[in-house]
């Protein structure tokens, strides 16, 4: 994701507190609370510009949706749906997905999306992979037992990664779709990556990954 | 696989006791001994015509190979591939791949290859896939514990379905490829099948899933 620079991207988030959560540490515990219901919360990691996210959220209004993006300038863009589209079931977190233990008790998260998530191809960057075992191991912290990880992507490197680093972590998977766009698959709701790739003919991959 | 009707088939099986075991369940526990050594034995089911098998045993004299294939006019295009390259070190079993405990004792076989298995995509011939539960539960009262299975194929509905069989049967994966033949793997022998559907520019999708 190329990064523009916008030295008012901070001011704005600072200045939407009802939907962005600038110290998210604060919450631990309370995010039922905060959202006013005890309806499931899914959080995406690495939103990017928020089509996915803010789409299921106007789609389901019985879910809270928790969006984390590591750049605050792209974020800006997730907010500024989220204001035109007048969503409530939606709050936002400029952090670092890794942080995760930090935000959340066990329990706390229903579901967890990764769309498109950058590839690290490179194996001494494999810590960053949002797949690999150190992330796993902190979504297996906050989820609700025998709950899911969707994740989609175009990377077949990333993607093959992932199905090995899952089944080694003990997962088993639910759904697999190795050309998500060829597959009857309905509620779809996609991102940005998503129809760029797709629109260049290339195959989307899909799986639901689910913890004990 | 198209039939061609060849009565003869049998006969010409049955005159080769060399290499065509018609009576694979008297060797149960016996295999070592038929083949003169202790070297590991890998089967394949479904060989077709035999390509893989043979190329196989051709390239790895320290591997015994088992090829089982259930029809017997297919069965013969092996026989002949293996009468042309003068192998010792694979047998053939004209039978039904379904009937694995009948022919091996547990720790017998040390590797199980299945490529291009037929698909059976009707919900209702779910148990005839190569992959479903009942077999994976055959291969695993069969192998060394510890060992693989390795299986290719051009079928996108069955890889997927596989790859959620195999990690609910509790098995992990070992590797995987989404595009075997623009992926960097080293002693690739191809199928018959295989060549005829990468020349269509289908991706070749392959795994190497572990019993534990
Ligand atoms: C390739 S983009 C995909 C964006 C969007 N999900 C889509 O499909 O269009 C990956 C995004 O993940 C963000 N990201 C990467 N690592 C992250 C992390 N550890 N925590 C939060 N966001 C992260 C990047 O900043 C980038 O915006
Ligand atoms: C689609 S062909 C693939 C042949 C070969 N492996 C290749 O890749 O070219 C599948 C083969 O598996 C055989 N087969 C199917 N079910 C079998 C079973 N239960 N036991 C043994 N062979 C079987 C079929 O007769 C057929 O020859």
């Amino acid at each position: 994701m190329r990064l523009r620079h916008k030295p008012w991207a901070q001011e704005k988030l600072e200045s939407h507190p009802e939907c962005v959560i600038m110290a998210p540490e604060q919450m631990k515990g309370k995010w039922a609370a905060l959202f006013g219901n005890d309806n499931p919360i899914h959080i995406e990691i690495g939103t990017g510009k928020g089509q996915f996210v803010t789409g299921m959220a106007e789609l389901h209004p019985e879910i809270n949706y928790i969006g984390i993006e590591i750049q605050k300038s792209v974020m800006i863009d997730v907010l500024d749906k989220i204001i035109a589209k007048d969503l409530k079931n939606i709050k936002l977190l400029p952090t670092d997905g890794a942080l995760l233990t930090e935000f959340f008790e066990q329990g706390e998260i229903s579901q967890i999306y990764l769309n498109f998530s950058d590839p690290w191809p490179k194996k001494r960057h494999e810590k960053r992979r949002l797949t690999s075992e150190p992330f796993l191991k902190s979504y297996q912290d906050v989820l609700v037992p025998g709950q899911e990880i969707h994740f989609k992507t175009d990377n077949r490197g990333l993607f093959e990664y992932s199905l090995i680093s899952f089944t080694n972590f003990g997962l088993s998977l639910e759904y697999v779709s190795l050309d998500l766009h060829a597959s009857e698959m309905e509620g779809n709701v996609q991102t940005e990556y998503e129809q760029k790739f797709s629109a260049k003919g290339q195959p989307i991959y899909r799986c639901e990954v689910k913890f004990h």
